[in-house]
């Protein structure tokens, strides 16, 4: 098998996802840590891998991958046979494309936002703003008011087992437990309760642990 | 065959992602006008339909669906072996991914900000903010870039064939080219072939009609 190299870092969300993922698939990989302090991924050799700039980017054989949600559809149906399935074999289709495009588009740009203002800016010595932080609280609890709905009624996202639409969630949702909007999660039982169990999962453990290394 | 229930808006991108893709199909459909001035999009029965009270959402059977690419990424496999493929059968599986994820992270959210002053506003009466436009020029220019040596290479963005990655951009591309936006196009030689290639499919002048209903 091609090996798999992952041009990321251990901070970055979107790293995090593509990580995740392949300890979910039980996948070795080749980790190739990218500078952004130091601008590499604005260097010419990163931007042959993601014209974009942006980690992560992944190769495989003559393959070149970016955008962490591509990465994981790819990871997810290349090495369906491997690991956790991820994917909702035998189930309708609906459900795990409607919630996979909700977190991308409902749940990680106010999450996003949050984590940039109450986990990054302090990290660089920026200033919070707080303004910023009280409208897309206000945003990100009425988000997760239906996903309290939805996780009343099935135990994960998309169905009543684990997939790509619960895991892409799982770095926002770990910086935010450490920011005052946890209480937003602690506050819906179900959410309350999803969360810590994707939190639990030894593959994202595995995750977490790189960042202590 | 279950009727397939759209609920949306002609003039809505999200919608017209919808119909661009039920025509590709060649699919009938029951097109149900949501009413956004009324307010109809956030009532009881909407909100069954989509908890985010957003169009477009799809009826079909006793599935409901929301978030437009979920629901083109739906009938292109529920009905794979209707009208055009719209993904790459038989090739590597990477490149579709890729393009899809960047057309959703990369070009619609600047797409979008300048249709929204550009085209919205003066729709509803409101100012443009020329700073906002700007900024977002310069940006979109940037991915343009990217996608003009994409396509140097590859006449359609994921392989040499038309796919669900090229068709989500319509609706935005559509609404861009009737502002001074255009230029950004106009000036990349492939990047504006191929945006009149895919405006051109038949399918396509299907959606622009509805709107001139």
């Amino acid at each position: 098998m091609a090996v798999l190299k992952v041009h990321g870092a251990v901070l970055s969300t979107a790293s995090m996802r593509v990580f995740a993922c392949l300890y979910e698939k039980d996948l070795d990989f080749q980790f190739v840590p990218v500078d952004m302090k130091a601008g590499q991924h604005k260097s010419e050799t990163f931007l042959s891998l993601n014209p974009f700039g942006q980690i992560p980017a992944v190769e495989v054989g003559d393959q070149k991958l970016f955008e962490s949600r591509a990465i994981t559809q790819y990871i997810a149906e290349e090495y369906a046979d491997k690991g956790t399935q991820l994917t909702c074999p035998g189930k309708p289709l609906a459900p795990l494309f409607v919630w996979k495009e909700v977190e991308a588009h409902q749940f990680d740009p106010v999450a996003s936002k949050l984590i940039w203002e109450l986990v990054y800016k302090p990290m660089y010595g920026t200033t919070t703003d707080p303004a910023v932080v009280e409208e897309n609280e206000a945003k990100l609890g009425k988000v997760l008011d239906i996903y309290e709905a939805r996780l009343a009624q099935s135990k994960y996202l998309a169905c009543d087992c684990f997939t790509l639409a619960d895991m892409h969630h799982l770095p926002n949702l770990h910086y935010l437990m450490g920011t005052p909007v946890k209480k937003l999660f602690d506050s819906r039982p179900h959410v309350s309760a999803w969360a810590a169990n994707i939190s639990s999962r030894p593959a994202w453990s595995k995750v977490v642990a790189m960042q202590k290394q």
